[in-house]
């Protein structure tokens, strides 16, 4: 793929997703840990927060450059969505109007979609969260959109700080969104996997009373770090 | 009436509310829908959240200008509600103590209140959550206030970026707040049931997987306006 | 204790608390009670927000300093804490990264700390909600943190805009997060009593529908400052 | 005139401008002087800024309303501008964009325009810095506009939180942007006179060292709201 | 070049710049044309601006990917520097501190460097300005930083929400900034001379009182989309 | 002295200022070479910024507790400056009203202040900027204030984040404001004069191109923590 963040009035149908099995297993992760597992990379910036406290999504994304106030490509990008999508809708400038309802909801859901990370506000979020659907935004707005410009679909795009190219795999949950590019999703989720391993013996350790400090063996490195403890 | 939104210093007694019927109507559509049928306008900023999910009121108006740090004119305006008004408190400059709690919410209710919509913060939260009293508000804050100058009741307001007039119809959810002139109560309830009788077919035919593209004919329009499929 | 807010590098390690029957009897009350009872002083700003609702804390401050994208100093101050206390993280700039999450939760709570209070972010939201830790933050984040460079523990810090000393009473519910300084623990705790007793009684009599203005005996003033009243 | 902030594609030709005269002798005062001759109000939120120091202007409003990334109704005001007026353009949401640059300014200008107030983004600041022609703004932004909604021309707006009716007085400074009501503009140059010719005395008082506190006369008040002095 | 916004602890030293030529070309027009040339995109978010009035700059990038609170990369970066680049500094999350100052900036200098675009703060500004060193950054600040932590150079990041690979172009000034792909530079420059062409007519005509209505024959248009003209 | 930043009503007339001499010696250094010397400590938030370009001031701190809208206390204070103070103004709460202008600054200047820090808004800009009387404030604002509470004089405050003792040493400039202990204003001018001697080498030889990485001695330690050079 060629197509750079530029891009006005394009769709592109066919994006190389990140393997299922792969995405499947990173779902099984939290955020936080995912991008630990990465290096500490790939976060949107956490002004983007779920509509609703336990929020959990994981899925491939096809993306969506949408222009203040027009919610006209959400339409068209409805039709990219394959099961077990999550739309990635980025703006061309600040908004924080509400482009996405229940209606696209519906819709989106009978596509395959899994949920939807916007860098923009939605609304009927009574009805969204009584359907479970999952959605990431900066804000919540009623203000409604028009029908009139175009943007594009399956670019790469930039969603809150972050640079998503169509198939990377999108985490979400309560504590913000990360973005796996699509080649290393299978191995990411393989360094997930060991950095958990390791903290359910960590959290009993820490549970019964033992200190990080010697959990981790920081206190050498402190010392030479130049801490003074007084008394 | 021929009040500006400068007066200072006077209460206005007698305020000409909307039609009660309009108005309990209005209440069964949500504030999103309400705003599209007014020809999407009439929308408080989105940064006034509800302080808990669900909340929900509509009613008559009645207004008051608040200075910062300064609650007094919250019980004066608290003489002047009447059974389903809601109260729209203005600020005369930026502010986010807390105005209003527990005791003004048992004040407010028993004069009739369904909610407060106000331009600043508010303090007991998890007490007025547990009344069930509905506030939408831009901060929560447990600093008070002093009572030491006057502000106005029942004159024109700006609240949260919306010119409210003491009368008008106000609609709040989870998705914001909506003023409804009072002229105008009964036909937007109109063209808010016209759009949603539309809806619940809509919803159907989108959750049997049919793309918006072909549900509201769009196909034409972005070929013209020059979108292009790439494979 | 004379040490500034500005120290860097170490820990103090024997700490003044208040008196634990007073902390206690302050945790009976909300923030805004105390807060009004101290004079209307010793408020954080109010952007420190809980992470779940409902959320509750009281205890004898410990104090950390810490440097934006570094919790080292959070295994630090660990060690530090005694059964009741709650701990208070300040930067030294501005930082919205994730500085605590489970692990340390689990640790912390280990060690008897009653909550924490951070002017950043936190992460780990949904499982600390399960926990029950309670937290106030100015963020949510995934985003990780480095263990590199050395901040102080115990010292005097400015978090959310105001000065806690070690030892200190923290108080912290829905509407925010009040500082009681050790010395002033009872006579506050005495004062806050004082004002809720009045308020049951007011509160039955705002509930019947008298006024305010008359419970307040607000009239004369008002008419004094020069209100006026219009039909 | 009976027009709401609501009415959308309405242009009004013939507005009733503020008297010449009283709007002149506005312009020899600064906006926290008239602010204050006001009884403390009229002013526009602080966010907005001159575009260059020592920015100075004072007319009569032109409004316009405008959505968020459509400037088309910029020059459909464009041709209502009587010599002597300000055009002050109002945003339906918020929007940062560039709305105004120097070609628009040129022809402003031309048609006698004295300066514009806008409550979203400008560009070609160099240039219009250059003309000298003052713009207040909340944001400068390269970011051009399309040409495809309808808004309104001279009709009552809200702009940077004020309300402003088409023929008011909009007198603008480095310190902010005050609005004068039409009807108010000969009491308030009054007023502001009034209030001036008390200043030169005041300031060469204090120039010699005198103290406000015995000027203004403000220790007995001091003292008996409980000031007290330590040594 | 296949690299990813995500690599951490790489320079890459050879990077092919944008045609020369085509660059210098770019600089002789202002970013709002060039953005309008390149069809209203390329543009970073209007927060990042100029350290004194009349700043003016235009190169090719070579960029840095710093962390929050430590500007070690920015010694890596001047390395690379060749005659004609500007620096574009992105950062892994939102930083204010003042990571570049009087000293780099005579280093940049004598490598070659036309100015500095950063997603941070700067400091020094008296010194910059007095060295006509030209900085677009979003804060400044005397807070400084640490050497401690690897980032990267001249791999393609996110500055201010726009994607810049190493060897775009980059034009700033007044208005803000905007990235030209290397591979778009020659014809950017043809587009905004064409542009700029139109301009010097549209001026003249518009200095000499006729309307943009009629300039642009937009009254038809308006007419169609339901402009009412009231008296 | 035994005073809380919580005390309300007080003036303490007798402050320890730092000597004199020291301070005179800060005011010929930088901010940011001054908040380096004390190890990156000190400086206020970035929000405040000096009204004009080039603002200079350096004195020792007699300090002021303000109420949102309410600047009484600042005649109070005015009578407490002596020769080479700088005002140091804090508030309860947030707030950008204008708390000052050309009187008051006229009245501080003939008493012996260089300048005002203050956390929040001021105006007549134009005329304390031809007065040159630098002020550091997080806002312009018209908006004027009432005398009406007490708040107090020379008690320790938290001004923008950080805590000044009456009689401390602030220097601001372009850069921001840096507090210095009094009982550290002399060792910091040595340190401060210590960096500055180094500086002048420094940057003779990176103007003659010399790299930082030589300079400074960094490419080992960059190697060890793994960078990575690609061609």
């Amino acid at each position: 793929m060629n197509m750079s963040t530029n891009e006005i009035g394009v769709v592109r149908r066919n994006v190389a997703r990140a393997d299922r099995a792969a995405t499947d297993r990173l779902a099984g992760f939290g955020v936080a840990t995912v991008h630990e597992a990465m290096g500490r990379v790939g976060l949107m910036k956490p002004y983007l927060r779920p509509i609703y406290p336990g929020a959990q999504a994981c899925g491939t994304a096809v993306t969506v450059l949408l222009h203040p106030g027009d919610n006209w490509m959400m339409h068209v990008v409805a039709e990219q969505i394959r099961e077990g999508d999550v739309v990635v809708a980025a703006l061309s400038a600040d908004c924080s109007d509400g482009f996405f309802g229940d209606l696209l909801a519906t819709s989106f859901r009978a596509r395959g979609a899994r949920g939807l990370v916007i860098d923009a506000g939605v609304r009927d979020v009574r009805d969204l969260t009584a359907m479970g659907f999952p959605v990431w935004s900066k804000a919540v707005s009623a203000r409604g959109t028009v029908k009139a410009t175009l943007g594009s679909v399956n670019i790469p795009v930039i969603c809150a700080g972050t640079l998503v190219n169509p198939g990377d795999v999108v985490l979400a949950d309560d504590d913000g969104v990360v973005v796996v590019p699509a080649a290393d999703a299978a191995k990411t989720a393989d360094a997930a996997a060991a950095r958990e391993a390791n903290e359910a013996d960590k959290r009993r350790r820490l549970a019964a009373g033992e200190i990080g400090l010697d959990l981790y063996k920081m206190r050498e490195a402190l010392e030479k770090a130049g801490l003074k403890y007084l008394d």
